[in-house]
């Protein structure tokens, strides 16, 4: 008697819709079955949100849901054209991630100043030997991107004594544009990245921009991978005109065992987990369970992306 | 024309105490020296806190200083019973180190909750491997240590969303007494020794008290490392019935090399260095100096240690 179907892409690990019992058919997919589930689906919920099924499914024909939910904060891999052009709504998981990626920032701000990698390493070696490290009260930080994730690394970094300036795409109150990004960076002891990626913000951070920051800056990426031309952040690395840097996320994931990345010095890679705190899947499943509640009365849904900004504005 | 003589106890790194020129004579001392030189001294000042030369030449005949300061916030090792019986007044480094140890204790806490050591060791292993880790908002933290020290890592940890508990010796507005300690351990994610040295707290961080600790819990000392019956907290780490530790401070410093604790599974080792940000020891003469001009002026020294309880009450 289910009224709906609703095609989830991606099962691992397996999500709980347990709400949807009786109301809904979920159909689990993956790139092979996606383009025959797709006609018949109400619903796509993208649960394994570093598919690129979708970009090979959609353009085909036949019917498309009339709403797409993807369990990420970033909707760059569901920007194609022809769902841009459509009348279907996507909607996405802002909110879930913003106090797990502001704690992991402010965890690697934290581990810089003090030096742990240092400790961790000479402690490796057996070795005894005392550093000064940075007071991080009173330094500077620049937070690109004011979403709510952008908003939670700036306020926690405030609640640490830290002066921040939150850059986004253009300047209104208490943000900066970023046409003002160049002049903000010389001052930064801290940049962190968190922007969405869109044609506006792709390689923004590149030779030009590290080569504005101070040496003893550090850099951080919790964004997405294409924000940063690595090649050139390797470089000011190697070359020391940056003090460190830590990227949670890659052009390509899971970063190749060959990348150069790995054991360049002074940058610490972690695997795209900077928001995935104890219980993370089960807050997506119930949040998209929220807004299957709302889409099965008729009302609007929350977490409305704007298709041509490519991200939940306001 | 000086018209005081200033012995200084220690001189690596030397110390600057400009604004003394012209008004005392400043004698730089070590272990050999210092009997010599204590009988003709105004006041001592403790720049090498970690030595143990004023054990040996305390006792001796002759005139003692009327003032000695130590620049440290511990006193442990100046509470010889000579000089707590005597009329000396005996002053530390209260309020240096607040800010930078609750730092360093708050990057130690949010390095555990997000296992950026994991993170180092998979990254040297070139092993992309996600892991769910801790949301630090809402768990719960014990402090033992009411000091300013124990006070400013409260209060990060506070900010950072944590529920903290401080335990001080006895109960009053705010803080719980060291009897209800017991009690609190089970149920706490964190805990933090920062407590001074006395016959009270020695040895406090025992079996017992590790068997009161969840399996899921961390300890840090930041205190002193007597505090700690280190050989008990090994055997906790390697049973598995605490999840982690860190420890700042020794009970022989440096660390012998070949100490078990060097690769305890769980353990971090640094060099008693969380709270010397750069600039550190310009704060320390800074203080003394400050102390230095109210005792020239006859008016009442600051961070007068109380030397039966063994640190500046109130």
């Amino acid at each position: 008697m289910s009224e709906y179907t609703v095609v989830v892409l991606g099962d691992t690990p397996p999500v709980r819709l347990d709400r949807l019992a009786g109301r809904a058919r979920v159909q689990v997919s993956d790139a092979a079955s996606l383009p025959a589930l797709l006609p018949g689906a109400d619903v796509l919920l993208v649960w394994d949100f570093q598919s690129d099924a979708l970009r090979d499914a959609w353009p085909g024909s036949g019917p498309r849901p009339g709403w797409v939910h993807t369990a990420s904060a970033g909707v760059d891999r569901l920007l194609l054209p022809d769902l841009v052009e459509s009348e279907t709504v996507l909607t996405n998981a802002r909110g879930v991630f913003d106090q797990p990626i502001a704690e992991y920032v402010g965890a690697l701000v934290l581990a810089f100043a003090k030096d742990l990698s240092g400790t961790w390493e000479l402690q490796r070696q057996r070795r005894w030997r005392h550093r000064e490290t940075r007071r991080l009260a009173g330094t500077r930080a620049v937070v690109v991107g004011v979403g709510p994730i952008g908003r939670a690394i700036g306020e926690l970094l405030r609640a640490l004594g830290v002066r921040v300036e939150w850059v986004g795409r253009t300047a209104r109150a208490g943000v900066r544009g970023a046409d003002e990004l160049p002049d903000l960076l010389p001052d930064a002891d801290w940049v962190v990245c968190a922007a969405p990626l869109t044609p506006a913000t792709r390689g923004m951070f590149d030779r030009a921009a590290f080569a504005r920051m101070a040496p003893s800056a550090y850099f951080v990426n919790v964004g997405r991978g294409p924000l940063v031309v690595t090649d050139e952040l390797r470089a000011a690395l190697l070359e020391r005109r940056l003090a460190g840097a830590a990227l949670d996320v890659f052009e390509q994931e899971p970063l190749a065992s060959d990348s150069a990345l790995w054991d360049t010095p002074g940058l610490l890679v972690s695997p795209h987990m900077s928001g995935d705190t104890v219980g993370w899947r089960d807050d997506l499943a119930r949040q998209f369970e929220d807004n299957f509640d709302r889409w099965a009365a008729g009302e609007p849904l929350f977490n409305v992306v704007d298709k041509r900004l490519g991200y939940v504005p306001g």
